[in-house]
């Protein structure tokens, strides 16, 4: 069993950095942090906002433990006066952001984070881990369920990550449009449909085919999922059929050329009157190999390494920047770093996406000082981007849990059909809508 | 708080198989299991084993918890006959293969696995999971600490992945010869020195640079280090200086033309009689800016992204196959799937590395019927490189915790030296050394 509570997911300049403020007051002061990325990954069109809800499970669990505090204690990390106040640590401040599911482009504010600095310091590196990871999945998750055009895609990833990215892509990829997963975990802690069929050891325990095949059937019924390619796929098809019957629930191929392999196994399948049996392919799958496989008889694709490693971006980019503060003065005032490379635009920011008929045509993002912002009236063809998850301290339950996942799958859905259809092109190409920034006075 | 056993961190699959060879006996049959890739990622000459101590760490606690058979039970993932004999699950069998820090090369057996079939088949996905994560990060550390010729690298990339694989990534990365980690939880559990600096927010939360790094001064003492590239990069130097004076410990960059900054840094501080204040260096460093790197006056590395993601490489493509097996007569048999693409060598495997004179000149993995492997006379140039982890359930403990992560660190940059020199290219090529495979009558 492992104890610990998020407060430690942290890098360690989150707590001097605390430490320093609290003793120089600053730690007080208001501010607003956003989460956005710069780029999308090379020739990607849109990416999958994705994380939200785990970080309100973690958000709640976030205080240091008493191990924790005497950890900081120990290494002299913080002063014993930071101890005192981290005793009492809760976040009292407000986050709102784009919904899971929806759709990001470069510098969409996919969060925003408002409380005193001391609060918010604290979460930069939880916050970024887990949309930086989870947004990856549900980005690569889309294009192959999109590649699929209806058939199911089922994450079998769990193997190809750590133990607990894995439990995070399950989760990802449903949102993405996957409809199961292989990982228990994952279907335990969020209630996700659990899928499976059999390896290769399971074939090769037993002295022969048709002994595991009997045995598989035996516990789980004939509607189960054979694994024919250990030996002879023809051999272990046709055995599959005697054994189970036509009522045979499916067969599993996970090698070879898998087009010409699932056209041969289905008129096998359909010549033995198996004709309702089904054929699941897996083997380092990724969009482009599910997209070539679509003339194929396929009726689902078992997805690995690809989803689990966001299919050649395992990361987002993601950061969190301090875009606004509480001056001497009381008032709010942008600000922003100048580094040549990586100029960030000061204030809090407004994001609407704006629509021609069914179809939307460009991401705003507006910032500005506040009482721009607050007087700011869109246009009624854009339609506002932030919703608010925490209030005050307050987390708001519909975004966690098993339902949110199911909500941000249907939305994400509704979110791309309402993209132009190349949004769904596996080509490299630029973002399929721009982005355009504009800075109230 | 999260609850969990390892034990949920599985594929269905692998209950489900559990509870049909439960029923039909073949549960209770001896096996061999083997862990290795089938190669390497393009162009890498040599990769690292790392996962090992938490494998084992993870073995310790891989007991179904009571929630866990419910979930199991409730989900007729298996038969109450399963459930009773999961309350009592404990691995008995014996675990040995390359000691974490070692080389690796395409079939190279890592990890070998003996137990049941039961035992065994369910610690597949966590075996995979830790392995392909972790030694993709170590062996990307590697050759970034190689290409930093002896100045420190420090992991600063637990926001670029998902938050407990930075964990793992940062006690990878120290296997793979970095110093330290920006990471408290991985600080914490594993006792590794915990590293860090300030954030472009700290500057901005405060009313000038000046008062930032005042700040920074008076609670982390005049050994800390500044961050100056928030706004100009040469004002942040000069007021370091003035704040801190010529004590400072050391100031950090982190975007820009780093070699070009590096240089004026340098001779700006040696100016300022800040000689010893060391420059470190940040932003989406990898293994190639590192090398180019080497002849500016550059003091350590922060890594983020490019080490948590394996450096073009975020898993290793390991796999988990049942090599051998009890037979009907009880005698162990040497098995193998017959999949074109991915055929395997039956039977279990002795490994070797052989030397001509110092430097290693090929891997040996040698294979056979058990009286042939247990008679099999190494050539005395032929070293050994098969340890025991786990002997019938009992874990060597020496190979968990934190002096297990340090003995690693040395044992990896020892076996490095043992290698060609062109182990260290960064150019794509060959393994370094070749592996032969022998298999025995």
């Amino acid at each position: 069993m492992v104890d610990y509570s998020p407060a430690m997911m942290t890098d360690m300049y989150e707590y001097t950095m605390l430490d320093a403020t609290l003793q120089d007051g600053t730690a007080q002061r208001k501010c607003v942090f956003e989460v956005f990325t710069r780029h999308l990954p090379e020739g990607r069109r849109y990416g999958v906002v994705a994380g939200t809800g785990r970080l309100l499970e973690a958000l709640r669990d976030f205080h240091p433990t008493d191990e924790d505090l005497k950890f900081l204690a120990d290494r002299k990390i913080v002063s014993p006066q930071t101890i005192k106040w981290l005793e009492n640590y809760s976040f009292s401040g407000t986050m709102r952001g784009y919904r899971e599911g929806d759709v990001f482009f470069p510098n969409s504010p996919i969060l925003q984070v408002e409380g005193t600095f001391a609060e918010c310091t604290l979460l930069e590196t939880l916050i970024l881990s887990i949309f930086n990871y989870d947004s990856a999945v549900a980005s690569a998750a889309s294009r192959m369920a999109s590649a699929a055009k209806g058939r199911p895609c089922m994450d079998m990833g769990g193997r190809r990550t750590n133990e607990w990215s894995a439990v995070a892509a399950s989760r990802a990829a449903m949102i993405g449009g996957f409809k199961g997963t292989a990982n228990l975990l994952a279907a335990q802690l969020y209630d996700l449909p659990a899928i499976g069929t059999a390896a290769h050891c399971f074939t090769l325990v037993h002295d022969s085919e048709r002994d595991a095949f009997e045995s598989q059937i035996q516990a789980l019924g004939r509607n189960t999922t054979l694994l024919v390619d250990t030996y002879s796929i023809e051999d272990a098809v046709k055995t599959a059929v005697e054994v189970a019957g036509p009522e045979l629930g499916g067969v599993r191929i996970d090698s070879g050329d898998l087009a010409q392999l699932a056209q041969r196994v289905r008129s096998q399948l359909d010549a033995l009157g198996a004709g309702n049996t089904k054929i699941t392919v897996t083997n380092d799958l990724d969009e482009y190999a599910i997209a070539s496989l679509q003339t194929a008889p396929v009726d689902s694709y078992g997805v690995g390494t690809q989803l689990v490693t966001g299919s050649g971006a395992p990361t987002c980019a993601m950061v969190y920047k301090l875009t606004e503060r509480e001056g001497v003065s009381g008032a709010m005032e942008p600000v922003a770093k100048k580094s040549k490379d990586k100029a960030t635009v000061p204030g809090r920011k407004l994001a609407y996406r704006s629509f021609e008929g069914d179809l939307a045509d460009c991401e705003h993002v507006v910032a500005g000082p506040e009482e721009a912002l607050n007087s700011f009236g869109a246009p009624e063809n854009w339609r506002n981007l932030l919703t608010t998850f925490v209030n005050h301290g307050e987390i708001n339950d519909q975004f966690t849990g098993h339902q949110a996942i199911m909500d941000a799958q249907q939305f994400h859905a509704k979110t791309l059909s309402e993209l132009p259809i190349t949004a769904q092109s596996l080509m490299r190409g630029d973002p399929v809508i721009p982005t355009e920034t504009t800075v109230l006075k």
